[in-house]
């Protein structure tokens, strides 16, 4: 029987890609990125407004073929390959990433009228516009409608798909009047592939609808009438367009559209899986199941784990979300995170800009130093702080300078703030009773940078394993491609079975250094102090008000 | 009546330079530079301990020839100059910066079995390896003899005379056994020109004494011998080799030796007034009395007033100190400061190393920024902090970075923190009811940066004038030259004489913007809170442990 092949398309938030990998064996025969061309690296920003972030949706259609014609070509050098061997497709994009479409299903921005506005592209998930109407969900809700908050870890972010839109309703009516429906990013992909794009037709993701739109089957899904109502009553027209039902990564979204096959070379016909985040298909491409704790290690972080819809899961606070089958079928998906880590270091190198210093030559020296020998210590919050404060308007912070203080050191407390981080994020878990065997890392840093995954070893106090894939992501999206395809086709028929003949581990294990950990555990204690100063309301004395009227006055001051 | 001349010598912290002055005009008629040539920028110091701070006495000889050559070289193509009319000489320096002599008066760093051990070298003023010791003596005082520490706002430091000794004896026994006595900087210059350096000949300077050895009047000197002993028994030694009496500006250390007078070729017997500190003369150089606010402005900052000693003065808990005639004769000097401030953007501009940026490129961007548009609210505590909190165990600190912050932002901020932390300073003053009608600026940085005199102006509410003269320092020492020859000589009979011919004001006066005063008294709310959070004991849930803990875990570290 000869080999059968899956494409694995993945949206991150500069670029796309798209892998080609052997069903049965897991090796990846050809891939290919496309780097958004518009905007800075992809992304439209406003020097005005710090907390604005889109995409054009137009730089999305471009990559799908790009990529995907990108791929076929490589995998063509590859004996046994020819695109009629490709039996599924799978999509994981950024989220939460809603788009303005009319009533066809176009997106707003692809219409000449609305070509050059930013409230009519897609709003990346890092926009931070809506931080006021976040709040205002947040205190309705917590009033009104607790369990939807409490499956959303206590706090309703900024980032997050009611957010932007009621930011888009109050900063821009025009726009929101002519967005008939909002669609995330995923469900706009895999609707655009299918042709089911149309407002009436289009399925909706349970990772998105979940995670970001307070959608839950225990509640009959979307948020009920009177609750959008009371929010407010323009978003009732926008509530009616949604559908009552959402659909996990096993399902499909149909079959690829006739158009498409002939654009890329492929069958007509081969089955979309449902989309879903990058983070999700991430965790999905890194084996994740019971006990095992993926961390999705980028520009951003992402903590995934899932526990079988058989068990209770205690609803925990400051997580992004519980969700049933956000992840994988039949498990909850318990999804956490960091706002920004990778950003962060590159920040310190694109906008500090130490001369003479890339990230290697800083990663080398900073490799140098001792724990606690710089004597300084960082918050990671440059994007805000995603878990367990849910709170964006929080800021980076860095103490213990004195007038010798070097880049590199400034560079490996940047690294240790986001180590600290993620102990809390870890902590959090533990503390509510869910289980962490393994943690499991992937993504663009997770293996290329040995001395970050060795501090967070040795912060984290546990041993720290590798994705084999440098594409979990893709790959995750891979393996959806395959079960929706089925045993019979060439496929899986579930993700266990996928992941067995797809999902690889690296050899190299991080241990913790227990020197290295005793220092560290009196750093993080120093870390938890600051955190909880300037992030925890209700404390005497605290500094939790000082960030937030910061913000304010530069807000002011640019207005 | 023919033109007279005085010498005006200042050595500063990386540089000496002497200028010659017209007694009746106040023109500088020659002036010249000398950069100490040992260690970095003229600075010992030591990787692994980033406290330590020392210089060569070496450097100090080589200087005055240096300097003073090269001065009369410049002044002499001026007409009616030649270098016999020279009827005087001051001296100032840094301090306390106290250097451990033998029985004869010779520096050890100047024998060859210490030529290269730092111990006996001297102790440069921000040297803050005494940290421990300094903590020790103000607890002792506190038990023992409150009246000390009450003339020296409340704590003994780490960059004074005594802390620096009993390091000494501590970190390195050879040295201390060897040293006879510790010498101020300032009294070994004044020694050394007059052929008094010996122990048993040599004056020591009120400012010195007054300042930073707790010398004062009220109790009969230095402190007294049960306090001594009680500190260490081994100090005794050292406490016997100390004068009964101190000596301000207005009094002569003695007159030119013939070897310094033929070296230099002046007149030998022309009279060297007793030394002072370099900020103590900036003061007089710009024209200090009282209601006269002098902020010398440089790589750190000094704030001096004067009281007539007819008045009484409050004990203002936090200054540097409280001493008779330690500025001027007949006054109580006043003396205040930041441990850093251009310092600050030095590490900036040198250590941190923004690519493509200057001091100049910096200030320049960082002047197109409203106050509070950048997000950012920094702490002035990378050299510790001076007054009000003096405590050498703080860093320094910054919030409100985001993924967009930049370098000119950064520098702003550092800009903004020195200037809150002046304002800390004045209104300290001012709570203990000291008189503040102006504010005169001298020193580096006051004459050349417009933008960080703009900035103060705003945040300390205050118009600003500006010394003409760019060598307030020497410029001071000049005029007590010229007040211990005497009028009769050519010279002046008191400092008000003095002023009146030799120290003059800029056109331009720094007056605060209503505007931006009105955003920075919301910022330095701000600081004040990040300030007495960190910097203020017995707070509840304070973080005034944490800076403190970060520097225990790094002195762990480096050892």
């Amino acid at each position: 029987m000869s080999d059968h092949y899956v494409i694995g398309l993945d949206f991150g938030t500069n670029s796309a890609r798209a892998i080609i990998v052997n069903t049965t064996t897991g090796e990846e025969i050809g891939a290919s990125v496309f780097d958004f061309p518009t905007g800075e690296k992809g992304i439209l920003l406003d020097v005005r407004n710090p907390d604005l972030a889109r995409q054009h949706p137009r730089d999305y259609l471009a990559a799908v073929t790009a990529t995907i014609s990108g791929a076929i070509e490589q995998a063509a050098s590859s004996g046994d390959f020819s695109p009629d061997r490709i039996i599924g497709i799978g999509v994981d994009t950024t989220g939460s990433t809603p788009i303005p479409v009319d009533k066809d299903g176009t997106p707003l921005a692809l219409r000449d009228e609305f070509a050059n506005e930013p409230a009519a592209m897609a709003w990346l998930w890092k926009d931070h516009t809506g931080h006021a109407e976040a709040a205002e969900i947040t205190a309705l809700a917590r009033k009104m409608r607790p369990e939807y908050l409490a499956k959303c870890g206590g706090v309703y972010s900024s980032e997050w798909f009611w957010s932007k839109i009621l930011q888009c309703r109050r900063s821009n009516p025009r726009v929101f009047e002519a967005a008939y429906t909002w669609v995330e990013h995923a469900d706009w992909m895999t609707g655009i592939l299918t042709g089911t794009a149309h407002p009436d037709a289009i399925k909706r993701c349970i990772c998105a609808a979940g995670h970001k739109a307070m959608f839950n089957p225990n509640w009959g899904g979307y948020p009920d009438a009177p609750f959008i109502e009371a929010l407010d009553p323009a978003l009732s027209r926008v509530r009616a367009t949604l559908p009552d039902s959402a659909h996990n990564i096993a399902e499909s979204a149909g079959g690829l559209s006739e158009e498409w096959a002939h654009n890329l070379g492929l069958v007509p016909g081969i089955p979309v899986a449902m989309g879903a985040f990058d983070a999700h298909l991430g965790a999905v491409g890194s084996g994740i199941r019971p006990g095992v704790l993926v961390k999705i290690i980028g520009t951003s972080c992402c903590d995934m784990l899932v526990a079988p819809m058989t068990q209770t899961v205690p609803d925990v606070p400051g997580l992004c979300g519980i969700v049933p089958e956000s992840i994988l079928p039949e498990c909850f998906g318990l999804e956490a995170g960091q706002s920004a880590v990778g950003d962060i270091f590159n920040w310190f190198v694109s906008y500090m800009r130490p001369e003479g210093e890339t990230h290697d030559t800083l990663t080398a020296k900073a490799a140098q130093l001792r724990p606690g020998e710089s004597g300084l210590l960082a918050l990671d919050w440059h994007n805000g702080n995603r878990c367990v404060l849910v709170d964006q308007r929080l800021t980076g912070g860095v103490i213990g300078m004195t007038l010798h203080t070097r880049p590199e050191e400034l560079y490996r407390a940047l690294i240790e703030a986001t180590a600290f981080g993620a102990r809390i994020i870890m902590e959090r878990f533990l503390e509510y009773g869910v289980n962490v065997e393994r943690i499991v890392n992937c993504g663009g840093i997770s293996g290329k940078n040995a001395l970050l995954m060795q501090i967070y070893a040795d912060v984290m106090g546990r041993p720290l394993e590798i994705s084999a894939s440098a594409q979990t992501c893709a790959l995750g999206a891979a393996m959806a491609g395959a079960v929706v395809a089925g045993k019979k086709a060439g496929g899986h028929d579930d993700f266990n079975e996928a992941a067995m003949a797809m999902a690889r581990m690296d050899d190299k294990t991080y241990a913790p250094l227990p020197e290295n950990q005793k220092m560290y555990d009196r750093l993080f204690a120093l870390y938890k102090r600051l955190h909880d100063s300037f992030g925890v309301q209700g404390r005497q004395d605290s500094l939790f008000d000082v960030m937030k009227e910061l913000l304010a006055i530069r807000d002011a001051a640019r207005r």
